[in-house]
């Protein structure tokens, strides 16, 4: 099994798909670069969604969000785009994406995205 | 009065049938194997319910949960299954069962099923 | 005045029974015992109401909830028996009664029973 | 500035009227006497409210609540006190005050009254 | 890069026109002095807004709140300051500001002001 | 197996005397009778220590704590009566018993005793 | 049994003389005026000590710092006071007063006196 | 890798030999069963050493406490067990190991032992 | 009274010159300059210390505070500072002086400063 | 002034060294790359020590912390190395450094090595 950062998230068949429930996943570990600067940019990244057909699988999760490490993302920019990628995949009844950035100058920025 | 593991969950008459009410169960000790590797997972169950004609005996749902300890499941198929076991026992007015796992990959998984 | 465990509840005129507002008592010092083993339980009991013409005096529902003391109680029904109670004695506009019971088995029980 | 204890509430005018916008207070020093034993009891009173045309005077309203240190009050009434209070005072949009009073018997009482 | 205290708030378009999202900042370095005594105070400022075609530039807010260090401002006029000025450069879907104010006699003040 | 209150401690041999080693106790369900008024007192018994040939066995250091419920103790005396039974039964190396009571008219009480 | 503040502190033979044991003592509801406005402070005392002969009667501790009510005091000296009132009546083989003041001027004071 | 339960503990030179230095591990998914009763327990078991020639590597460490999932132990014997393990493994400068057990019959059980 | 920045600290005499006992303040309301990018630092200062025959006196202490917030200081020397001002005027029997600042570039900083 | 990650650890002069004080650092935003399987690492690093002639300067060592990002390391080897690097440069008077690492396998990793 692969253990390089990519983009390639896969989805699995949703074993409930009759009934509406949630999926939580708390990712403290997620980390890119600030596109002005270059430096090293944290965050908590917390997504939710009701699944449909299928559910990602969590270690290509994993590996989705290590793909970010050494890309420069603005922190509105990123959290939509995690949004986005992840309803290409799954076409789920909800989601919702949190990214929770660490402070920069003396400010802490979150950004909560959702569909629909 | 048997303390082994066992899929036979017990149901007492409810008490006050003629009034809506909430029954909350904490369980921090429930523990399955991952059914890819193997190697056990550790969850927090959390379930609530409103009771209709009957409430489940404490102990039996120990003894329940207890018999997860050596199958494999996946978090999202066991949350799911928990909920289906108690609402064809119970026939509840309400039901929710949340599944709090522990960090896998460094992601933190939650799963919440409710009924109706 | 008596300082002995009793059934007594004793209630005062509302000062404002003109509005709607909210009382809520926190008694972290429940303890009954276990009708099946007869081993002690304890529990935090969370009183919440919006009173009517009267409102429950503040040492009787202390020496209210001593009388359980040494008597046999399930989780579910006692909860229930104290909302019958201050039910029977307030006649309030709105009432929850909360009971937070200490973990039993690895598993910890919390009921809430709310009028109307 | 006088620093005596007083009923004088001052306001001053709202600075800006035509928006809807909430003031919260949080008052962990408020003290007054038992009515039935003449001892002290201690409580936070937490005040919101949506002003109208005017705002209290903050130093005016910890005086305020210093008028009451050596007075026998009720925790329900006197609560429904400082709100008659202050909405004579201020004919405010929308107000609540809670008073969070310190453990007596074993039981912690809060209570919560609201304007309208 | 300037970094002197400035009321030039600077605007980026939103990367996500076509979606409601909202960003969040929490500011715990907001300085001001009273109007009255010409003492220092201190809040914690939250903003949340939903954008609609702009986004604040997050080290021009750094610079516009530090803007504030020497000025006279009172506590309820002061939060409503920062809505406008922020409304006034984004027009924003929603926005919300928050000042949490330390405590003065005893007394911890906050202000929420909402548009729309 | 007995579930009565009982003074009865029972030990059991330590499986490790050749080495120093700690054990302790959290017991947050020791309640007694107050011997001036009657009423129920609640405390948390916190008891730790090194064994020296004899451990005692856990559940019958629960009934041992039960046979204190509908007893009178004043908080002092108790907290020296359970680190002196203890000893008396398992003449440990050390050993620490840590009352902590519930508030009575507005004050905490800790008694905390040790051997030698 | 009188309710009224006194500065009569009553003492018990301490049952257990033979042992060094601590008593401790959380007495959140301790206020003063301060000597220089007339206004109230508000302290947290904390009380720790090791009895000799004699150990302190725990309503006439409460009847004791209720007496301080209405008079000034300044922070060092009543933490000090308190102290030596105490050393006065009960001889203590130790003894420390800490005294957690409220914040006044943005600052916190917390005083600690010990004996020897 | 093997990814069984195995008793097989892996160590590897110590990459600082001339320098103590500490090594902590927190491992809350400890779980073995009763041998009493065969019902499950849990525990966090905390280690920490100073390693001298050798370090205990992370993966075989976690095979190394699944394994005893499936068997009795006492929590005084097991804490002391592990103590044992790692020592005869290791022969670290320092060492302690504590088991953090949960509540069983109202009372939680910590065992701490340490080399030397 | 004055209420403006100032550097001159006033003290009183210590009512208890005859025993050692510890002042401690707490002041989060610490902010000075950066000297190289001129923008504003904020730290909690804590201080405490055990007087010899004087003691600072809050409200000038408070001032003395305030007089760094237009001034550029670094967070080593500025704490270094502050505890020699404070030994030039108390010549206290000890103390010590911490300045805990925000985090900038994503670290936190303590300074502390003892004497002797 | 570079912002790229490097190696080029800067010092400033102490501006006491007069006086033994101590500076510390907590670093949240570490992170490294497994050696064994290539994926990232996360830790928290808290650095402390007491400047002899030197101090690090704050922004040469986020620099230096960032020269980690795409490297691979073993938690305790690279605590030990930052270590070492910060005793070259600084040639403190003692010095402690702590990696804390997020949870892998279901297991926390702490190491704390400390000059001299």
């Amino acid at each position: 099994m692969s253990t390089q950062p990519t983009r390639d998230l896969e989805a699995f068949p949703n074993p409930n798909p009759e009934r509406d429930y949630e999926i939580r996943f708390e990712c403290p570990e997620f980390t890119t670069l600030c596109p002005k600067t270059g430096q090293p940019d944290f965050a908590t990244l917390r997504i939710r969604y009701v699944p449909n057909e299928l559910c990602v699988e969590l270690k290509s999760l994993k590996l989705y969000l290590w793909a970010f490490r050494d890309e420069g993302h603005f922190h509105e920019a990123v959290t939509n785009r995690v949004l986005d990628d992840l309803l290409a995949l799954l076409a789920p009844r909800r989601m919702t994406v949190v990214g929770e950035f660490n402070v920069r100058g003396g400010i802490r920025t979150v950004v909560e995205a959702t569909f629909p």
